[in-house]
């Protein structure tokens, strides 16, 4: 059950073909579809997401790596689906997604530890001193 | 403030000093320091960061990012700035520092609305079946 | 599957009745008869929330897009799904929807920003000292 | 202690300008001049925050209240400080900033309840059939 | 830096009163004061933790630990603090805390698996059927 | 759907069987299965949380409540299902889970309200002069 009922307007049509052409399928995911219902969403939403998804210094396998993880930290069922698919699509091996998960699993321990402990931050660990720590 | 004291164990003592080495540092993060006060943990977290965190299939330099990510998402304002610290120090730009915002941000956006729209998942999406996917 | 056996105890019996005049209905949500297995808290938090969702200096229509904004926030289906359809019941139009997700990325935008540059929070941002703001 | 350097750019001081302008002050926030590392962003993220906060359907006083409760949810708390100061500024009662507390707490409350219990969402509460809801 | 400015209304001196009886203390915590900018509200929030978290079939002290483990899942730097210290003055171990701490990091590592695996509930976990389960 | 496909392998077995002997039943809960896809993971995971939740300083019973408390607050379904079931075998009475539920939603509560609030710790709570506190 979702919250909003798909709109076919020729802006989302747009999209839609945008989103088959890159691509390459004839799929529309769900997640487009519903966002549909607000076609000005969708545009802006797509056209970010093909923006900072493309392949940059950070390769895209390795930013599909990053949006899984965040999913997963942020519990979004759907989220962790599509972007697991898209991750192994793009390439990610067995033992890549066995890391992925290790790093996800660390971070979220000592995540859970410094809050639990108080820790306070290091005087060294002050990035905005990009000189200082470049020596 | 800090909810534990640190204990100069002999057992903290062979963790900061495999730290030092490993770093090559003569400084002990507060992080590492706070734990000290269960030297057990403190041995157990330290050698299963060191074995997550070393160069794998996924490079250092991306596991940094995630561990980041997935920190920013978890509000963890400690590691934050210990690994973007970390991150930055293994070579990461502020391109690549740019960029790893804008794919925190864009699936920060997309899980809110994912989850606000309540979507299913698409049949698609089934990762498990392994050779689907990989036709 | 829920974790509870709604119980049919007079004080549920009472409390159902009062939602179906209150909310000029015969429909009892799940939400409700699975809280009956503990018709104490039952009670208990539909005579709250029938008094914070009261009409008050905050009209009726916000506190309920407040509480959708929670709800997502909190990533709960149920509450989603239930909120959502109370405030399109209350009169939200699909603009003010559209306005209410805006609302909703934008402040997960920038908490995630904030959080993630660690940013100060600046002294002249003391609400405290009402006097000083309301000049 | 902040992950950036603020940089001082022709598009950082075209910004700040227009937020003074707009605010009608000569202070920037923190975040804005952290954000300013990142000139691009900056520009993004405040164009998009002035047009999504912008009177609406619904009020700005309403918009913000919402700000702050999401912020709560994400516990920021650099960004519960800045719009419970521009909620304030804008209007905000002691009376509705009770409520607003109220509405949130009320939301917290049964978004564990029902997180805790697994409720099944009712079909009933299916708001993708909007002639139904408004029957 | 908090939101609010404390009030000394008679109904905030009969809470603090009756706090400082049940505590067997002269110091009121931040948080109470806090709260006094809405007596209501302080006398509700500290009436119904004084009966929550008295001894019942849950003993006080394994109540003050569940109070932790929330707060750290909460990420609530506050109240980690001032609940560790409660449950400490209640009697809790050095031993106690470190399987505190264990069961909240197993449950953590588990919670994110699960998540990140997508893991469908089994049937047999279903507890409304008290009756199977008790056999 | 997960996202993961079990692999029998025989350190799988082995676990499998394990946990058979340890909880004397023959069913082996999806959670298990899937995690199986890793069976290095598996292996560490059940090792692990065999020991944890172990009968300690901490009665088991109550590691199982403050499993549950943490995974309400993370929000994770199926561990929700999974740890109310378990604290169900162990002998969690109705009263005692009303009792957790009202504790856990007591945190949520203040927890959500110093964080609105932005409360200072108090100095009296620094834990880690632990000579002080058991003064």
């Amino acid at each position: 059950m979702t919250t909003v009922t798909p709109k076919n307007s020729a802006l989302s049509q747009q999209v839609f073909d945008d989103i088959k052409k890159t691509r390459n399928t004839n799929y529309i995911n769900n997640f487009w579809r519903d966002l549909s219902h607000n076609d000005e969403e969708l545009y802006n939403t797509w056209s970010a997401l093909k923006s900072v998804m493309s392949e940059g210094e950070i390769p895209y396998l390795y930013k599909e790596m990053i949006y899984v993880a965040v999913s997963i930290a942020n519990n979004c069922n759907y989220c962790i689906h599509s972007h697991t698919y898209a991750a192994k699509k793009a390439g990610m091996t067995d033992v890549q997604y066995k890391e992925l998960l290790s790093v996800i699993l660390m971070a979220n321990k000592t995540n859970a530890l410094a809050t639990a402990l108080g820790t306070q931050v290091d005087d060294v660990l002050d990035t905005s001193k990009e000189g200082e720590l470049r020596k």
